[in-house]
């Protein structure tokens, strides 16, 4: 966007096929390898069980890895925003699901505009009245009214407590309403557990989707003695999945952050038998500064998200990181203190929280053959970066 | 970057001359009429303490903003980090200190060629031998050998235990090392106590400040027995600036959160007589769902940093902000629940932290005349967004 961001773009460029040593710091690094195996892991279980994978794009925003996932038999993706939504299509994906509510008539049209002129498939979730008559409109305006030109999720609040119509009853006069507008296609149910991604105990995480499990089957029953069916519920993330896939009800995953993993999700406890993700996603960082007992390195939370906690030292062994502030990590031993790195040595960070760390960021390097030794293989725009709109 | 963020910038910039009404959430919303009076006084503060006030760039990240302080006075401005400095640089900004440690040769290189290219002045905090003689061989290598064509500030650790040389002998090393390079120039001491700009009670911040005091006292006689003059003692925040203005010891200012404000700092109680600064910094946002206890709005924490605290509700009255997770609010009403925005209405909130909030975006939106009724005068962009490197 502007000549120096386009500079340090190239810059990172000049880094592909050269060993991960020359990457500057601090960087957003992807093990290629680990990624890969993630990837793979998730389209398994998803076929295995029999049901449609839609990652969570939110996470990486970047097409690159919305299309790398659709070529694993991903359905498509979701995202939280319009903007998020278009960046996607013009970079070419085919298939996007805004699962979240949108109102603003400005953000319609855009949306609208793009189903018009764009090949991309959209879908969006309406917990309201004002919200379905809003798109309808949007549409109409637009020139839009194939029937069934967009498919709609009614979102029920399953115990997240943030957006969604309470469970039973409401969603009969939404779908009501849904169908007054044949352009509008009542696909089904948004049913996300938010706040149970990172309860520790499996145990919790399975009781708090029995109670999602509930609230969808009393939508469903209200909707059903109405004459209305519920194609498809869709929700789920990386810290219930197994739960939701063993259901019976929801049939489409929406899954995002198991593709790079963050120290926030290190610290669930996983399900005996569940698969297993592996870190991939890392910050590199360098010492600039030692005392004695301290070292500083050049990662802040400008490089990477504290909001669900600070990151952990993955390499070297023996180290902790203590809150430096935006632009500085401070690292402390362990154990004992020759075991602190020297100016200029490499650290290599997890983030406390993948998605909003790679929102800081405009690009990943990608690094094939381990983080040791490896060598860059690409850099990956972030391009849906700061696109909250 | 990409087309993508280009049309959203050109989208933004299509909002001038229209009133704030137009201004898509959730977005950055500098009032600037606020901005202008902080401005102002605090350029009015530094002349008639006869202070050189250096103003931090890393909280703003924007050459448009850089230009505007040095045309009120300032005579230049801070960086944390050499890409930003090299951002700025670009834009025109004709006076850097990069008031932090560069260690890497490459960082170093790529500062040397700016040196070597443009008019701009750069200075340089160091706080070892190593990163001293880095410095020095980065000159060499790329052909900048006049005197004293950079300054540099020996960094002391004046108690926020982050960078820097524990005070008193420790500098005079440094100084030493400093003095067998012609090229680079001994300019002073960078002294910043970066933990006391948030303490509550403004008597434990004159504690703090006491401190630093006696450190920057003790390095100098150290250094003054060896033969070394401190020309310049540089620091100072937003939040201690009247300490160190009355201590006769600094005579530059580096104060940034001033022009913007956010609600950490307000929390600080302020000391009697100081000069006030007002909150310039906002985010637009709306309510995109309803329940009948709260209403969600479009804005979380890939808007607004919550590293120091959730943001705080500006307007409407009687709101509080609970976190809503990375693109979502939840407000709830303090008073009585008639009192909660419907959908689609404005939300105005004071981030918890300025400088990692400007950081989350690509431009911000200012607006003259008021957030209630104003006009969108221009677009700034953060043209150093996302420059840690």
């Amino acid at each position: 966007m502007t000549p120096f961001s386009t500079e340090r773009w190239h810059r990172a460029e000049e880094w592909v096929g050269h060993g991960v040593a020359m990457v500057d710091t601090p960087a957003l690094v992807i093990d290629l390898d680990a990624m890969d195996r993630n990837l793979a892991r998730m389209a398994d279980f998803a076929q295995t069980h029999g049901l449609r994978l839609r990652p969570h794009a939110k996470m990486y925003k970047s097409t690159e890895l919305a299309l790398l996932q659709m070529a694993h038999g991903a359905v498509g993706v979701c995202v939280q925003k319009t903007d998020e939504a278009l960046a996607l299509a013009r970079g070419g994906v085919s298939d996007i699901y805004i699962s979240n509510e949108v109102i603003a008539p400005a953000k319609l049209q855009r949306l609208a505009e793009a189903i018009r002129t764009c090949r991309t498939r959209f879908a969006i979730a309406v917990d309201s009245a004002q919200g379905i008559d809003a798109l309808a409109h949007a549409l109409a305006d637009t020139g839009v009214d194939q029937p069934a030109a967009m498919d709609v999720f009614i979102e029920i609040d399953v115990g997240h407590g943030r957006c969604g119509l309470p469970p039973g009853d409401a969603a009969v006069a939404l779908a009501q309403r849904l169908a007054s507008h044949p352009v509008l296609r009542f696909a089904g149910l948004q049913a996300y557990h938010g706040s149970a991604q990172h309860q520790r105990d499996p145990d919790q995480r399975t009781r708090s989707v029995q109670e999602a499990t509930q609230a969808v089957t009393l939508t469903r029953q209200a909707l059903a003695a109405q004459g209305f069916e519920v194609a498809l519920v869709t929700g789920s993330g990386t810290g219930t999945f197994l739960n939701e896939a063993g259901s019976g009800i929801w049939g489409e995953l929406q899954c995002g952050s198991y593709l790079f993993m963050d120290a926030d999700y290190a610290a669930n406890s996983v399900t005996p038998g569940a698969p297993v993700f592996e870190h991939a996603l890392f910050v590199k960082s360098q010492v600039i500064s030692r005392s004695a007992a301290h070292a500083v390195c050049d990662a802040g939370h400008k490089s990477h998200a504290i909001d669900s906690g600070l990151p952990t030292v993955a390499f070297p062994d023996g180290l902790s990181f203590a809150n430096g502030g935006d632009e500085h990590g401070v690292l402390r031993s362990t154990g004992s203190l020759g075991d602190l790195p020297a100016l200029g040595e490499t650290v290599w960070l997890v983030p406390g929280h993948c998605d909003p760390t790679v929102n800081l960021h405009d690009y990943m390097v990608g690094v094939r053959g381990g983080l040791a030794a490896g060598v860059v293989e690409r850099v990956i725009r972030v391009d849906a970066r700061g696109c909250t709109g």
